[in-house]
């Protein structure tokens, strides 16, 4: 019995130790993985072109509704010619109402040809007479003024101040944060366009210059802790990188390995996380870095089922706010890891990995269903393994065969082996 | 009915609209205000310098436990003596056990010299060879031996990767949290000097340079994002700053309307936020800034207890991780505001103070019974007048009065009127 034990620990170790060193002894030189990555960025560059650039190139039979930037000046514009129409409209004894756009989960649909969830064009009439509607009809008539004072005045605010200005009518703030998407899609521009920004949270690191509100910024000299993203992207420009690629991080333990090792140094890459779920400040910043640098985004997530949420988030958006997905997406981003495969693969050990939850299981089942996993192939494969195993594992799990090992070995053999889905 | 109606309506609004331009009209030129600043900053580089330097300086006749920071090279040696005296135990057939230090509440202490609360030096032994605690012994080990690994490589995990590396033994991760914590007090040396980072949150903005893992970083030119603070305080150095005091700023909102308008242009100042609760990697930058560039520090908080609670933290240190207050306390932050006394002085309107909840109330008077609270007379004043009000509000209340209120007449007035406690 005792012996059993012994020999049953000295397999164990020999999985958790050895294995990783033979990992370590598959990679080529750098120069080699360089190569494949050099490659991977001209073809990234050439599809991005060869893209549907629009909803309205697709011809499709539905119709839908877009928001685009569109200047300050044109924002106070629409604004003024939309309160003319109210008042003529009371002058003429029809008191008045606006016609907002649907943002229900019934007016929203998944289109493969662009690989992101966009808004169809039903809209519906709210009164100011009418006893259902006078709250909110008030409420976009406030948020509109006050939209109105800011392009005056050419400042951000947040969501937050926007409530504080009127808590009495707002009440509480998801009701001004409702009324706030409402706006944007009546005006048919983007929340950044009406200069209210969400907090950030997002750090950007590596092989990366841009201009913040005028002042230029060298990611390659930001240290560990990185440059903060901006939370108004309208204020970022001039974006120039030697970057082979945009590695797309999800937590920031995994981030700050990443850059206190300067990953970037030996694979020049620009490193970006939001720390968690995907806040708007950083999916803008990460579609601007795609669209202006060519460049080809690989994703190192949890492997659990919100792992891929998170990807699918920055790749064809939120539900919430399919109105602005043309701005908020990234497209064609990688799943370069953790995927359910490298568990075994990598031999990740046992107790590294965590049981599924029922919930884990469920979000997993339901996100096989989704369109934007279904028509990636190798997607469906990975999941249906994860939900078969139930098991699940983060980044962090690499640490157990020692702590760079993510930087050393895993994520290099991973370009190397060009494993990416 | 109606008419009465009309003059209330008429009246409130020249509460709320009149009076803000009448507190504008109080500002003297900024030059006077500056020779107030630079008045407070030589007051407070005098007094920082007479301020008591350590426990031991007090003669106190209680015995303290308090930690340092150490070179990487000594908790190295640290712990490799200790592995051999356990050895030494185990060979002498004794077994082996830690003498780990209390961090209960009873072993705490409030100092008010100090202004910042202590660990008393109650111990208890932590034995292998029992039931009770077999588990957290073998769990102390583990985490010895991880950080004795990382000494010899010098990087920086956070508790996430130690984590990690052995989740069967471990289970949770509150449970290598508070053992990690133990093992900062066993060896005497803060959690900083055992290459643990704690993720970062915080961001700082104005007139700092300084270096971070070597990069030099001007804080003047970070934009509107700001510069994320870095996770590891023992590579940031080189502080230099003409700034005449620290802003340290409750929330990101308020440090995103402040960092846009460039205040610390108009007034040279550093603004420092951990966005809401404050972690300890901006507890060690403030710390810092505040030691080396011999600065007051001025808070902006929300006026309600958690506002209170949160400088309190910065201040004195939480009670969890008192055996480092030393290190990660800022002595003499001065409440700026927004107090509750500047609810009715600035007439922030009605609708934009909220009613405290029964806990807010509790909160309030439980911060009442706290000795860091009871030394200064004025915020007893200002808690009693928030409970006995039962009214709360945000920073961004201030909003109510146009968003760039809060950086055009609110601060300038605090700062001129020396309006701080």
């Amino acid at each position: 019995m005792a012996d059993k034990k012994k020999r049953r620990r000295a397999a164990s170790s020999s999985d958790s130790e050895s294995d990783p060193l033979h990992f370590k002894s598959k990679l080529k030189p750098d120069s080699s993985i360089l190569q494949t990555l050099t490659a991977l960025k001209s073809a990234s560059a050439s599809s991005s072109s060869s893209r549907p650039a629009s909803l309205s190139s697709l011809n499709l039979p539905t119709a839908f509704r877009e928001v685009s930037d569109l200047p300050l000046s044109s924002v106070q514009s629409t604004i003024e010619s939309l309160a003319l129409s109210l008042a003529h409209s009371i002058l003429a004894g029809h008191g008045f109402s606006f016609s907002v756009p649907s943002r229900a989960s019934a007016n929203q649909l998944y289109v493969p040809e662009l690989d992101r969830i966009v808004l169809k064009d039903k809209s519906s009439s709210r009164p100011f007479a009418s006893v259902a509607s006078v709250r909110k009809t008030t409420i976009t008539a406030r948020i509109l003024q006050l939209i109105h004072q800011l392009s005056l005045k050419n400042i951000h605010v947040t969501k937050r101040d926007l409530f504080y200005t009127d808590v009495k009518l707002f009440q509480d703030q998801s009701q001004s944060d409702s009324i706030l998407d409402d706006v944007s899609c009546i005006l048919g521009c983007t929340r950044s366009s009406l200069n209210v920004v969400a907090s950030e949270k997002g750090v950007v690191v590596g092989r990366l210059i841009f201009s913040d509100n005028g002042d230029m910024i060298d990611c390659t000299k930001m240290g560990m802790g990185g440059k903060a993203i901006p939370p108004n992207i309208d204020r970022v420009a001039d974006m120039q990188s030697d970057a082979l690629f945009i590695l797309l991080v999800e937590k920031d333990a995994a981030y700050m390995r990443l850059a206190e090792d300067r990953f970037y140094n030996r694979f020049p890459c620009i490193i970006v996380t939001a720390k968690g779920q995907p806040d708007v400040a950083t999916r803008l910043f990460l579609r601007k870095m795609k669209n202006e640098l060519k460049l080809p985004v690989l994703a190192l997530v949890d492997s659990d089922p919100y792992g891929l949420k998170i990807l699918s988030v920055y790749g064809c958006g939120s539900k919430n706010m399919s109105y602005d997905s043309a701005n908020l997406t990234t497209p064609d981003i990688k799943w370069l890891g953790v995927r359910p495969s490298d568990l075994d693969k990598y031999k990740i050990p046992e107790q590294c990995r965590l049981p599924m939850t029922e919930t884990d299981i469920k979000t997993g089942k339901d996100l096989l269903e989704e369109d934007f996993v279904k028509k990636n192939p190798g997607w469906v494969e990975e999941l249906n393994l994860m939900v078969k195993s139930k098991q699940k594992a983060e980044i962090q799990a690499l640490s157990s065969f020692g702590f760079q090992y993510l930087t050393e070995v895993y994520l290099p053999l991973k370009l190397q082996q060009k494993d990416w889905l």
